[in-house]
């Protein structure tokens, strides 16, 4: 049986009955197993007192009956449908609260359960739920340092190949291809490859229909999926040559990308770090570039907490993981950003990143 | 601008005041252009009157220019939070009625909403919204066919390799490999690849420690992504030798998914078709290995209607796209699926799948 204890004391210190969870990154630390989610519902409710309970699709009971879960399940059909297992679960289990994580649980599900339970308060429990999470285990850490490690591989394979008159699909796939080549179990996201203008679209598509030119910022932000964990790694080249500005903006988002380390240690706030950041920039020519906040939290989910952004008076602790990824984007001409993934040591923080940032010049 | 005109309608046949659209399938068909939502709220409001409007993250608005979308936009920075969004939007377009995805919009954006407009009703519009992608263009049934030849094709490649000891996770990474160099954008879903009593298990994931041998059932679900567009195939093997058994229930699985076809053309229902799958699979000796319905209805999503099953008296409309996956699963030994993506046409269906389906055997 996992222990789900955590979640019990969570649901305590938040004052309601119980915490649920839904297929995503939380229930796979909690199950210990990941789940897949699409049409159906699939819950598991962890209260404050008692044992646990699960509404599980009656077509995952194999894959379930490898969690070891020690509690009521209620399983339901594609046929019958799921309104029957909500109502079993309320017979069984009423609750008049219930924290759910907000950002992964669904409208469809919250309205099963508000259906079973006309009564309930659904709180938004997301950021204690994640918060769990917030603080890497050395096992965690050695899943993110090996999706890194292959994201990093990857794209020094990549790079070798970039050729004035590629498109960004092609740069894009040749990437993925490499990704997995390189051991990742999957991709963190669908990889940006962006060129020229498309640069300074923070999450700009890849173009099947612009070729790379001699002149152009090629931004790359990508990352393996390893062990269930996400790298996410920005680093933005430039084709074959660079302009006085190209590298007078790179040269600013370096310098607030290590005026982010500058900042990171046990004790400072998420918003202490975006400042450090951000005050660097804000102090260049390129102000008026600035369109994102320092970073992200980094672990089972691409984008999790801690949010390095000016307000957030998080704490920093050791063995947080954040993106330090300033960037300077105008969208008439080109961006840059840099990212690195850190971790909050003891002392201070080290870049699990070490791929070269120094601005290079890359094309054939 | 894109034309919303069936959005608007839709909210006028729903009699609520508008129809809202998250990142997503819908989104991506309503605007023309994929957008990406992790943790930042992103809304299309579509009135039954008037003029759209859109809460939009700040950092999208370079790509979001790309959209020619004619309607107020209400922006918000990370640093400042998406609250004031919102409140915007009730200000510029008070809403007693809304109508979302219910499978795509998550409880944070809900909330959000009713926090702006606590009298705010709403609506899970699931069903409506997406169902106005439920007749496919012919563009649409290109771009799955595209994604459908893909797969096929990396499938006949993998199946050449397959050697005994190898494991789960090693097929899987090859299949993956030979999706993207077939030309994949990226993958439907995350394959299964499942040997043995793995292969019982409707979602089971890739072994690493699993090693497969003679005997065994190995099971391939798994699919591209092209153009927007999802494939999804079964196809069940045996390695080196089949039990007697194990071609009993081939055998089976087989007839239920020819009953399919037979079954399908323009007029029946959903029951219908799943009705006489079912009826074929319960005729059997193996009727206690049902686990699942027919199956579910295929585009932009990898699930979406129609969902093939008993007591879905929905009907089936030439344009419709769906999986015919007949299976059988006993967890203490193996599972054999069969899916093909059909077509109904004027007169009857189609299979998009080409890959044949005899009984085969591989691996070295």
């Amino acid at each position: 049986m996992p222990d789900l204890s955590e979640y019990r004391q969570l649901a305590k210190d938040m004052s309601v009955d119980a915490v649920a969870l839904v297929p995503g990154p939380n229930f796979t630390r909690a199950l210990g197993k990941p789940f897949m989610s699409h049409e159906r519902p699939f819950v598991v409710v962890i209260p404050a007192e008692g044992a646990p309970a699960a509404i599980v699709p009656n077509l995952e009971l194999g894959s379930w009956a490898l969690v070891g879960f020690d509690g009521a399940v209620f399983d339901w059909r594609d046929q019958t449908g799921y309104d029957d297992a909500f109502a079993a679960l309320a017979a069984h289990m009423p609750l008049s609260s219930l924290a759910v994580e907000g950002q992964v649980m669904r409208v469809f599900v919250s309205k099963a359960l508000t259906r079973a339970m006309p009564d309930l308060r659904i709180v938004d429990g997301e950021r204690e739920i994640s918060g769990l999470r917030i603080i890497k285990t050395d096992e965690d850490i050695a899943a993110l340092q090996a999706a890194i490690d292959i994201s990093e591989r990857a794209l020094a394979r990549v790079i070798e190949d970039v050729r004035v008159g590629q498109t960004e699909v092609q740069i894009e796939q040749a990437l993925i291809q490499a990704l997995f080549a390189e051991g990742a179990a999957s991709l963190a996201f669908a990889p940006i490859i962006a060129a020229g203008d498309n640069s300074a679209r923070p999450h700009g598509k890849a173009r099947a229909d612009y070729r790379i030119k001699a002149g152009d910022a090629l931004l790359f932000d990508f990352g393996a999926r390893k062990h269930g964990f996400a790298a996410d790694i920005t680093r933005t080249f430039f084709v074959k040559e660079v302009s006085d500005e190209g590298r007078s903006v790179y040269d600013t988002v370096l310098r607030a990308n290590l005026a982010g380390f500058e900042a990171c240690r046990p004790g400072v706030t998420a918003h202490d770090i975006d400042d450090a950041v951000t005050s660097m920039l804000e102090a260049s020519p390129y102000a008026d570039r600035i369109r994102t906040k320092t970073g992200h939290g980094l672990g089972r989910d691409v984008h999790e907490a801690p949010y390095i952004m000016r307000g957030n008076d998080q704490t920093i602790h050791a063995g947080m993981v954040w993106t330090n990824e300033p960037g300077l984007y105008d969208l008439d001409n080109f961006g840059v950003r840099i990212e690195d993934d850190v971790l909050v040591t003891e002392n201070g923080c080290r870049s699990l990143t070490r791929f070269p940032k120094d601005l290079t010049i890359i094309g054939r």
